[in-house]
């Protein structure tokens, strides 16, 4: 394999998101009649499914809204934007302010308001866009949005939970790691007393509750006691989603010029991938147990497009802080395995689901959980240089 | 490949089901100390995890006392069946008799009782074991849990649901289909006129309502007015669960001696199994899409042990009532499939999880949804002049 040169990747995916991705989603997936999105996207961009899951719904109109704050103001883009957060503000929420999880394509709500996911990416959306717009209900929903993800964050699924309280609490990483990154995304609507609160406690949580230095991984689920709990859920380990923490860390330790921070961030993504990796058939597992026993997760061998994003960013991120080589050599592997796998010169944007082989799994471009999101996010991460 | 030989494979079924898989169970599943059983065993019977799942639980109790009762009075079975229902009986239930969904080891409650088939498989299982002990507490527990699912089967996920109400009420294929069956299962301790309503109107359901001759197939959820609604849910096939319900009206068109239902059955199986075969590798898809779609199932090209069993109870009993040789024919094709890919020469029991290929997708004998139950119900019912 030939050594890959720095400045002709960034061109490459500069080029990548620019003429490729961005404008597959504007061509394919605005709702002229309805307004939002449509995210369920055949390999040729063909819409096959109407309704509107509230994540990726907030998740795009977070994209155009970050393409106009740091690419380039171009209008379309903006305007993009503000056609998805139309739709959310008349149909997104419940008469308290909670995100339903969808929607159908006229806008009646399908699924309840169970998933504080929803409430992030929609807090992340408002926040960015009110960024560019400077409208003050934008800014508005943004702050009550985040308001109810600290009320809710103890007991997030509330009247939804199926766990009988007492017998296993578990704390589940996805919320603070979540929290960790959106405080830093909406740092400018916030008390800024809040948001180093919200960090300290987030980098304590990640790396040094949910991290288990003793086995060299992130645990999805621990007990509130911070111990490993020998269950299904207490055994799971999700690499990519440790490997997107970890840049979530290393952005905080850029911004706080914490050089230890950034070393450890850097030190715990690499055991994630070398932890993750698949040795036969390469690519990222999905699923993982700690114990090496069966996960319950049916598809935990799949190779999924935003582990090899997040992973992606994150060795990325890593050399450029820390100039550590094997987060280079990871980033020229990843970089080769993505693009020969989930890349399609044919119809551009990437293939989402592929099976242990890298075969593709499933064709779609975007569908209930893959939308306008991580394919932008990571390609503009890639090349910040190249950026507003 | 050699033709079958009916007898010949009646002997190969009872020995396996008698000499290997009973024994695998009574080896390695038993929890001497709390009761129940694990039901999380590794290839060669480890126990991996511990939690108790009420619907193996369940299962496990019906499957010995079921033996006991069809295939020999052995006190080793009754005893083993007992054990589980004590188990159950001491920590399965909520105050209202509402049965949770797990337990833990030692029997606290681990998720709540929003499962409707857990009462479903509890009133199999005592329903049957009823009949070997003819203990009235055992009578009772599952008279009271048959009335409790029919209060419920209108609102099956009752506060745990999450749909909103109104947008799309869909109503689902799972549990008509199983009630049909436990009505016959559990007739003797039933009222005959609502045993003959349940099984009227679960024919109807099955065979003119969720089948649609139209398009040859099963949907898994369709709307109140019986009609297809294009989406994820009302686009959603599982061809196992339509082979599986088909055996079921099969059943119940030998009691009722109605030929031209056993004959429509074994068109549908037909019509099901030819729909969900894999051209390529061979074996029958976990989901499929009814317009060709990707399903949201991303397990939806796996190859599921009780899948096959139950594709395979449907083409024997086919064949047996109607001496359809289309049916003889894929009985011989998924004998074979099976035994090659999940069957352990070295260990015993079969496993569960293949990929689309055919290899083994997880090395676990049971698990979380794997159980003592399709390949011992599947194997008595291949075989059933050797019972009592």
């Amino acid at each position: 394999m030939a050594v890959m040169n720095i400045s002709k990747t960034k061109e490459q995916y500069k080029s990548a998101l620019l003429e490729n991705v961005i404008p597959f989603w504007l061509q394919h997936s605005g709702d002229e009649e309805y307004g939002g999105y449509y995210t369920c996207l055949n390999r040729d961009g063909v819409v096959f499914d109407t309704d509107k899951f509230i994540w990726l719904q907030c998740r795009q109109v977070w994209t155009f809204s970050m393409l106009y704050n740091q690419v380039s103001p171009k209008e379309e883009w903006l305007n993009f934007a503000r056609q998805g957060a139309k739709f959310l503000l008349a149909h997104g929420m419940d008469q308290e302010g909670n995100w339903y999880f969808s929607l159908n394509r006229e806008g009646q709500p399908l699924i309840q308001p169970y998933n504080i996911f929803s409430d992030c990416f929609a807090a992340m959306a408002f926040g960015q866009l009110y960024k560019a717009t400077k409208n003050p209900k934008h800014l508005q929903v943004a702050k009550k949005t985040f308001d109810h993800i600290l009320q809710r964050q103890k007991n997030p699924k509330g009247k939804y939970s199926k766990a009988y309280p007492g017998t296993r609490n578990l704390q589940s990483f996805a919320l603070p790691m979540i929290i960790t990154n959106l405080v830093l995304e909406i740092e400018h609507i916030l008390n800024q007393d809040l948001v180093t609160d919200t960090i300290k406690n987030g980098i304590d949580m990640v790396t040094n509750k949910f991290y288990r230095s003793d086995l060299g991984i992130i645990l999805e689920n621990i007990g509130m006691d911070g111990n490993l709990y020998d269950s299904f859920e207490g055994r799971l380990v999700n690499p990519g989603h440790g490997l997107e923490s970890m840049w979530f860390i290393m952005d905080l330790a850029e911004k706080q010029g914490d050089k230890k921070l950034m070393q450890k961030a850097t030190k715990i993504a690499l055991q994630l991938i070398e932890y993750g990796w698949d040795q036969k058939h390469d690519g990222i597992f999905y699923f993982m147990d700690v114990k090496g026993n069966p996960p319950q997760q049916l598809e935990w061998d799949q190779k999924l497009w935003w582990v090899h994003l997040e992973a992606t960013i994150a060795m990325a991120k890593g050399y450029l802080h820390t100039g550590n080589k094997a987060c280079w050599d990871w980033f020229e592997k990843l970089h080769n395995y993505s693009w020969e796998h989930f890349g399609d010169q044919q119809y551009g944007e990437w293939y989402g689901y592929l099976n242990r082989r890298g075969e593709v799994l499933l064709p779609l471009k975007g569908g209930k959980w893959k939308g306008c999101f991580h394919v932008p996010r990571a390609f503009i991460n890639y090349g910040k240089p190249w950026r507003r």
